[in-house]
């Protein structure tokens, strides 16, 4: 447990916390910052607490930072007050929020999902858009999904476009990243349909049989799917394209079809 | 009609071009860029010529390229061939593509929409984030919306970021920009229903009795819709949020809303 203010750019952990804006100290610290008393608060709603907490100087009291702030200390966090200009340094935008915290990156991982707990869940395929791998965990949370799965190399939903584009559903959805080798037996070692917006060979989107637990599977932005993973699906679907463009942007492809799903799978 | 080489990066229309990347330029001349050569593609056949095409050297040959370029010659438009590294200088992208061209910036104006051309319609209240606007024009062309308002102070329709994320559909979307006071009384002038998703007052969004044209109101990423705003609208809808958030990310929501405006009324 401590407390402490810093007053330095210089310093140690404020290094420490800027590096964090870049993928690869994320990756070798194994930890990425979350700004805002609200993301902040959902975490801990979700069982995600800070393992720092970085506070403004001169912020207003709020019975929520409090009650963080308390809890925080009490689990042996760190709890640090600064100005408002190194906090804006750390998280590298003009008007910081007043806090931010450091949490653990976790992965679940596909042998902990439990793909009975959710009707529906996400799967993305090299996705490379941290604002679109955000947009899909808040529609995730929308809808009731269970999770976000992260097929080959997609953007870090750690990143600080994709937590702020999660709006918290980073903490409220379970995030497990594989390869396609690994997801494809892991799938069908289970009951669970594996459903793609495709123009191949493909039912309209309405009224298709959707069965739960069901698997939506969304592409890369440029190319979509690779053929063989269009293939390896159990339903594809295709939505109406009436102009010029044949596809959608890949969250609201995703988005689309999910409350197609959850209205068939409810209804 | 010009042709011309460029290599030096402090020629003046080089740093016209770059100029154009911030709207007070591009407000100033009026002109924005869009890239590549499927967008610019996707232009000419919706009836906007660049007036100025620039090429990197070393491309390779393509009939719809050369057929652009052809026509924006025979229009009295000005080519210009320079290098790979000026072109990156001038889209501010490290990997450009190899065409770019500069359009005069329009407006429809709502006095010449013609209502009654479509059944949907998208409109946007101050909404900020130039990627959730491109966003929003590429789901209006895949509904066959006729096209997007802006209302109040929207982030700007030809920044490179929402050209972008239009995928082209910037050019086959008609595009009018007005205050609130502006559209109200010109929506009431005539046959339009307008819908928002709320949280008030709201009926479920499925099945909901939605009328043709039908304007799909979508507010501002962090605030919504002002309260009067929402009143004013025909029909409240509401979507299902089944975790912790009460909102879907604004381009999303509108895009759900959208597909099911599009099957009630085509259905």
């Amino acid at each position: 447990m401590s407390r402490r203010q810093i007053s330095g750019f210089s310093n140690p952990t404020v290094k420490f916390l800027r590096s964090l804006r870049e993928k690869k100290h994320r990756k070798a610290a194994g930890k990425f910052l979350a700004e805002g008393l609200r993301l902040l608060t959902d975490a801990r709603e979700s069982g995600h607490l800070p393992e720092i907490l970085v506070m403004a100087e001169g912020r207003e009291a709020h019975p929520l930072l409090a009650a963080l702030e308390a809890e925080v200390v009490r689990r042996g966090g760190e709890v640090i007050e600064t100005s408002a200009e190194i906090l804006s340094k750390i998280t590298g935008k003009d008007n910081p929020q007043t806090v931010c915290g450091v949490f653990a990156e976790f992965d679940t991982g596909l042998a902990a999902l439990d793909r009975g707990a959710a009707k529906i869940w996400l799967v993305a395929q090299a996705l490379r858009d941290p604002g679109n791998l955000g947009t899909m965990l808040r529609t995730g949370d929308g809808v009731g999904a269970g999770g976000l799965i992260l097929i080959d190399d997609c953007a870090d939903p750690f990143s600080a476009e994709a937590v702020r584009a999660s709006m918290g559903a980073v903490f409220t959805q379970q995030i497990a990243q594989a390869r396609w080798e690994e997801f494809l037996p892991w799938l069908r070692s289970g009951p669970g349909q594996l459903v793609a917006a495709s123009l191949r060979d493909a039912v309209p989107y309405r009224g298709a049989p959707y069965a739960a637990p069901c698997f939506i599977l969304v592409g890369n932005e440029s190319r979509g799917l690779p053929e063989d993973y269009e293939a390896a699906c159990d339903l594809r679907v295709t939505m109406p394209m009436k102009g010029r463009a044949d596809s959608l942007n890949a969250a609201v492809a995703g988005a689309v079809l999910a409350y197609e799903v959850l209205a068939s799978l409810d209804g």
